[in-house]
């Protein structure tokens, strides 16, 4: 009988989950449900597709989360360079390769796909193929997606959609720079 | 020449970031703040105002980085008792009276005040009380006040504000029950 509790669909679901919009907290708001995992005992990958920025201190809280947190920073090794495409969709392919095993293992129960969204955009991820993969993932895998400009078709595979819409930002409006242990 | 740089106002300003809307993660953003804080050796201090809400993973992953993360949980002692608004009130009070002077003291460069946007909203707390502690708080500290509704005076006080809409929620539209790790 707990078994069949256990896989009956309504009690476990692995989500699909965007957060998106101009505003604060995408990424933030996912390393805050990497934390909550981890607490729980359930073991987290982040790929972190955009360069450099993690020289954050989030990096330093998860090392010291291991092995419970994993993480993969693109900013290692990857190069990002708008002005040659190609290449471009070379550094996202070698993200992708990484972490779309880590997804269908069903050995992390978190897997946060950090920034997927601003590569989905620029088309240096082949949309189906990443589709796809959630599409297909073991059931009990929630991924998180983040990112600015989430594909519709993202959305509409999505379990659970935030969009995170900046109201007010104070170094816009009053060019207040950037400041440690909230910005980076 | 040093000291005048860490005064300038542009090099080091105090913020005060407002969560709202009805989507999720105005928690969890403030939450990966945390993380991010206390991994560059900022102190955190968080109150959450509301009850039974730290049996989630957090509390356990926060315990583990005490010092530098401390926390004071509503749910321990405190009751809400929403027929009863002036023992509302109460319990309002003696958890304001408790963050006030942590604010004040500037030994915690970042504050968190969870789901106070509901406490104000319901007139449990006093809002000038609230919006002169922040006027006058320390000019180093940042505070995180967090839940649906944010009054009007607070988002025109606020340096940074970000709004989670709710796109689509799973435990609504797909009727699939909250999950463990992402949801608790």
């Amino acid at each position: 009988m707990k078994k069949r509790a256990a896989s009956d669909p309504r009690k476990r679901k692995g989500l699909t989950i965007v957060h998106t919009g101009d505003g604060k907290g995408k990424s933030t708001a996912a390393f805050g449900l990497a934390l909550r995992a981890a607490g729980n005992k359930m073991k987290v990958f982040i790929l972190q597709f955009m360069k450099g920025q993690w020289k954050a201190g989030e990096r330093k809280m998860f090392s010291q989360m291991e092995p419970m947190v994993e993480f993969e920073a693109m900013g290692d090794g990857f190069t990002w360079d708008t002005n040659n495409p190609e290449q471009d969709r070379q550094t996202a392919s070698k993200a992708w390769e990484i972490v779309k095993p880590k997804i269908l293992s069903g050995d992390y129960p978190v897997v946060i796909l950090d920034e997927i969204n601003y590569v989905l955009n620029y088309r240096f991820l082949d949309e189906d193929e990443v589709l796809d993969t959630l599409r297909n993932k073991p059931e009990s895998v929630h991924v998180i997606c983040t990112g600015r400009n989430a594909p519709p078709a993202l959305i509409e595979l999505a379990d659970l959609v935030t969009e995170m819409k900046c109201v007010k930002h104070p170094f816009k409006e009053q060019k207040i720079p950037a400041q440690k242990g909230i910005e980076f």
